[in-house]
Order: structure tokens, then sequence, then C-alpha cells
């Protein structure tokens, strides 16, 4: 049975996922983490930077599709230490009204994992988008 | 790219995401907590208390777009205790059946997180359902 | 309102939930983790093995409806050891690009749980596919 994806391959794990994978009207972006695009991590424990970072990669991918924070449907915050983001959700929770631009129209779930792709992460975030 | 979203916003964290949206015939709903309006988390430490309080939940998001449980497509529990789980499966499979009316005809993930929101939190349940 | 759902049932958690449930052109998968159909875990210990078992458990309930791994537009690993994975990337990869006839066009999210429905597992796989 055959489908009509248009994807797109960026960032330091290009050769093995694809950053984002659209059919029809939706787009499944893959986990973003705070790394550029050489896999460096950027703000290690930072979690201003990191969500910042996390989201200019996410814009990047949307971006390749011709769509912006407005396409986002559901987010999927895996955090190493939710009371980090409890302790500082003035900063979690302004980063993500300026990245938006406002009042985010975008389900999410928050869970804490036992690690990332790299120690020095504090977060990975997994959209979906509608296109 | 515009889009054309419904969104409903309930629930402790109605300033932060919505509980549910929908474009076209997908829902996304946020991760569900056993949580009451105000934060107060329902049956600390009581696995069927916290079951039927996700999925009461659950339904008020969906009965906000005229959905209630055949809609769900797909679950994804994460849990900070799994051996409670599987040592209490017949209360699990139990509520999960009353709820549904019958055998759930959807597909399911189940994995041990580090940390919910609140440490008095046994599971969080993210669901998709279709309209 | 109600929707017209095409689902599976089978392996060892056929009674609690589908293994694979379609509406309109979007196919949820289970969660699949390294187990065979009585529910024994296959390749205790063993990551190739355990990748190698998922996949095939995936590219049955695949086939189920007429799909096969090309219809995977979205991967989520929850993994018991992340540093495994990374210190066994090109068994890793290379299952994977076998598995999908070449560099899988598919987005990916990979993180590291607290556990799985058995200890003897160490990762779980959670698809989305297009029909």
């Amino acid at each position: 049975m055959s489908i009509s994806k248009k994807s797109v391959r960026s960032g330091p794990f290009q050769s093995i996922f694809a950053s984002g994978v659209q059919v029809d009207g939706t787009l499944y972006l893959a986990g973003q983490v705070s790394m550029d695009g050489e896999g460096n991590v950027v703000g290690a424990g930072n979690l201003e930077q990191q969500l910042r970072q996390c989201f200019a990669n996410i814009k990047d991918v949307l971006s390749e599709f011709g769509a912006d924070m407005s396409n986002i449907v559901d987010e999927c915050f895996f955090v190493t230490d939710v009371a980090l983001i409890l302790d500082n959700l003035e900063t979690f929770c302004g980063v993500r009204e300026e990245v938006y631009g406002g009042p985010p129209e975008v389900s999410q779930t928050l869970v804490q994992v036992a690690g990332l792709v790299s120690p020095d992460l504090l977060l990975e975030i997994k959209c979906v988008a509608k296109l």
C-alpha cells in the first residue's frame, strides 16, 4: 500500500531518522533536544537556553514544510527533572508563549524520563503538526 | 499555512496548554492525571481511584467535542510503577472495560517513567481520538 | 459521534488492547516489545535480537492492514539504557536499515524510561503508520 511521504533530514541524527515526515495534512516531527547541527549540546544545565534551542530546532523543521508554530497541535515533553520545570514554571511558560506568540493552542503531556541521549540534556520535545 | 483548530482549555493547567485540540478528524488530548479541576490529587496511592479520575477527565474533554470513549484510538500509559499495574491487572482491565463499555478497541503503550508532575500520581494517560 | 475503526488483536496482550487500530488513513500501533505470541521474552539482554523481534511484531501487525514498513511515519523508542543504544549504534542503525530496506523515512523520538513490562526487556517501540 503506497503512500506519498514528504520528509526532511537535518541535524546531527540525519543519517538515522528524518526530522519531519508529512503525509496528507499531518506532520510528525522527531523529538528535538537542545543540540546544534553538529550534535553539540547547547545550554548544558540551563533550562531556558535548552527550551529556546529545542523550539528553534522545531521551527527550522516546520519551516521546511511551509509551516510555523501555529501548526503544532500536540506536544510531548520528556524531561529529566520535573521539579526543575515546576520550580521554573514562569520561565517555562514565558518561553513557550513567546515562541508561540501567545497562549499555545496545543495539547501537552509532560513526564519525567530516566535519561536522554546526553546526560547534559534536560528535555526532549516531540510535536505533531497539522498542515 | 493556516489550519482550523478547535481547542478546549480546562482543568488546573488551562493557562499552560489546551486539554484537547482538534483539526479535521483527529483530536489530540493532553496527558491526563488524577487531579480535580483545582489541581488536587485524587486518590493518592490508590490505583483504581486514579484510573477512574484520569478517565473521568478524559471523558470530560471528549464530551466538549461531542465525542465519547468509543472515539479513542490510541492510549499511552506513563506509570510510575509497572509492577503495581501487573499486580493489579484485574483492576486495571476491569476499570478500563467498564469505562469503555467493553473490551477497548484501542492500541496501547505502557512504560514506567521516572516521575510525574506530583509524587502522589501513579499514572498519566495520553490519548488520541478520531471524530 | 460514530467512527469506523478497523482493529486487530494479536499477541500476549490481546485481551487488554488492540495491536493496531486504523481510522481513515492513520494506523496507530500498540507499543511492541520483544515477546513472542505467548508473552515469552525473546533475546533477554540482547539488543539486536530484541530489535529484530520488535520489528517482526510490528511487521505482523502492519501486514494485517495490507501495509509494510514503508507505511511507518513515526517511531518512538522507549529504552531502558540509552548508553546501550549509543554503544551499539551500528547494530541499531543496521537492523533498522535492513528492516526498512534502506534509510528509514521516519521521524524518531528516543528516551530512556525507568522500566518496561518485564525487567528482561530493553526497549519498546511505538509506531504510527499512514495507509
